[in-house]
């Protein structure tokens, strides 16, 4: 049964391909899978205080049987661990550890610890081996899939890190059990990007199934592994962003800004909300310039408002931002050039483009009607 | 004339290849040569005390010349400087200057600036591009070219770092005539490892016209040319060292030894002494696993002692190590696998080769013979 249930994506990323499972007990039999494609026989974990409290002891027992041994190092849970002072323990814990070529570091947790851990492993020894256990639905559709890494600077988001795959991806579905429904949500929106980027039938199914995706067992791992084929197949044709990767940013340029202007507060606003209205007004902008029927809009609406997502500016709670703040942030999340933005929009569900000339007086005018400004 | 002298070596890297430009007065005319390169207009300059004294009011006016922007970070000079501390004065600089792409950051100095701003420019934005003005003999003919950058840890020297190839190598062989002697001479000891490598010709034609290369002029251009060719030559073969850039490391195992024993006290030994000395041992361990006829270690003593190098274990000023502190030493530069270990031995002047099975025990019969111990 637990064998049946389990799906293999592959990353085809030439001679550092990699394998992503998904599927229940993976954390159990973790030791298992790792030495079977482990020529080390030493790994150094990486996790926070609340993962590590939930998962750890099981995680290290599984290695133990496996004859592998591990040190751990848990760090503070939150964003605010995405920060140099937290890299150079990482560093400085898997130097201590011995990890040498052969063996690998792992990260045990959600995307703050994934990119942390990743940045830190792509620069021991110029380029470390790295495994990705990733326990959020937002990290198991998304952060862990494609060698993004990187910390926060008093700069901004992500400005510092490298790209680094991993070796192995561990998305073990047993632990979404214990998330909130509203982590669960929020990942959620990931999951239906993927469908509003380029595949209106994954779409489609989300919309028939997605009580059975959020409650658990084979549409669930059915919806993480089409959002990590998804992923990959993105990644795969452009590893480094250089074109088609951008797609990812559906909702994103709105989203960031959102989730700037709340200034990260978690308690108004968090990343995977912040993309679901920004999906919202994706569709509603390119419904407004003409390029697609008002029709998608109201169906991406209708279902993100179904799941529980917020779809509306008005749906975060505090004071509404201005138009300034919004376009300010926007600008400095994107490059503008001789007052054009760059957007992801699209012509109708699962048919979205990289819009490089979007007049910027046009992206006012919208928020300006949204926001009635 | 002054066109007439330069040189211009390729490195071919696909999408990632590079020019390093080699002769006189590039100091000067490197606004025309950065400007006619790269699409932006923004440069951010890391050098170190000694060398921003000496060239950055020149470099700063020969930018500006041609219409380039740059800010400038002075740091201090010397081997500590290779830390996190000093990692992240950089990347906030870099941030704070809004290098984006299109613009670069410039490494202005000798091995340790490159190697610290190559790391900075290799994770800001997950890889910022980036100019490397080389100021000594030994980042002319080595450490500017090839993409490795790092700091330094308590575990150890450049063991936390990325690769990230420059965009535009500029070697100004004017700079070159205030090093001192020393200094040259450290840096000249890599120019005749290349020969000793796989060039015996370059090596033959060094034994005749070394006092040309020291003099400067047309005879220490083909010096560098030369050298940056056979380093350019390595890594497009193998840039991630998986199998023969470890030619590179000639006289390196016994050499870093020396200085790791030395603790890195430059009053003692500088590294290109140690690798002189490194060669001399790796020539004569290989004479004495009758790979190679010991004429092949006398000519190369003679020639590195005739330039004024250390050629014997005596000639470090200072307490003689003893052989077990040496092992240790070379134990923890390289893997010991089942009593064997990785060294680069020779058949001859310019026949070098990868042994990946040396005894340990016939090292350390062969140091107890060179140490009287």
């Amino acid at each position: 049964m637990l064998a049946e249930a389990k799906r293999t994506v592959r990353v085809p990323l030439g001679d550092r391909s990699y394998d992503i499972l998904i599927g229940p007990g993976l954390i159990a039999s973790a030791g298992r899978e790792i030495s079977a494609r482990l020529k080390g026989r030493k790994l150094a974990i990486i996790t926070d205080e609340n993962v590590g409290a939930l998962y750890l002891p099981a995680f290290m027992e599984s290695l133990g049987q496996s004859g592998l041994t591990a040190t751990s190092l848990t760090l503070p849970a939150g964003e605010k661990t995405k920060s140099f002072e937290h890299l150079i323990s990482v560093v400085d814990h898997v130097l201590e550890a011995r990890i040498e070529r052969g063996d690998a570091v792992i990260a045990l947790g959600g995307g703050v610890i994934g990119d942390l851990t990743g940045f830190a492993a792509g620069i021991v020894r110029r380029g470390s081996r790295f495994i990705q256990v990733p326990t959020s639905l937002l990290s198991q559709v998304d952060s862990s899939v494609g060698g993004k890494t990187g910390i926060n600077t008093r700069h901004g988001k992500n400005l510092v890190g490298v790209f680094h795959q991993p070796d192995l991806v561990l998305a073990d579905t047993d632990v979404l059990d214990t998330l909130t429904p509203r982590e669960f949500r929020a990942g959620y929106a990931e999951v239906a990007k993927y469908g509003l980027i380029d595949k209106p039938d994954f779409f489609a199914w989300l919309e028939k199934s997605w009580r059975d995706v959020f409650a658990g067992g084979e549409a669930r791992i059915e919806a993480v592994a089409a959002s990590c084929q998804a992923k990959a197949d993105v990644v795969a044709a452009d590893e480094r962003e250089n074109g088609a990767r951008a797609l990812l940013n559906l909702g994103h340029t709105f989203g960031h800004a959102l989730e700037a202007y709340t200034q990260y507060d978690s308690a108004r606003l968090v990343h995977g909300e912040g993309v679901s209205i920004g999906m919202v007004l994706a569709h509603q902008f390119s419904a407004r310039m003409n390029l697609a029927s008002p029709d998608a809009a109201a169906r991406v609406i209708r279902h993100l408002k179904e799941v529980g997502l917020p779809t509306t500016l008005q749906d975060i709670p505090g004071e509404m931002p201005t138009v300034d703040r919004l376009m300010d942030a926007i600008a400095q999340d994107k490059k503008v050039k001789g007052g054009k933005l760059t957007f992801i929009l699209t012509r109708g569900i699962g048919e979205s483009f990289i819009a490089d000339d979007v007049p910027a007086s046009e992206v006012v005018r919208f928020l300006e009607e949204k926001l009635g400004q």
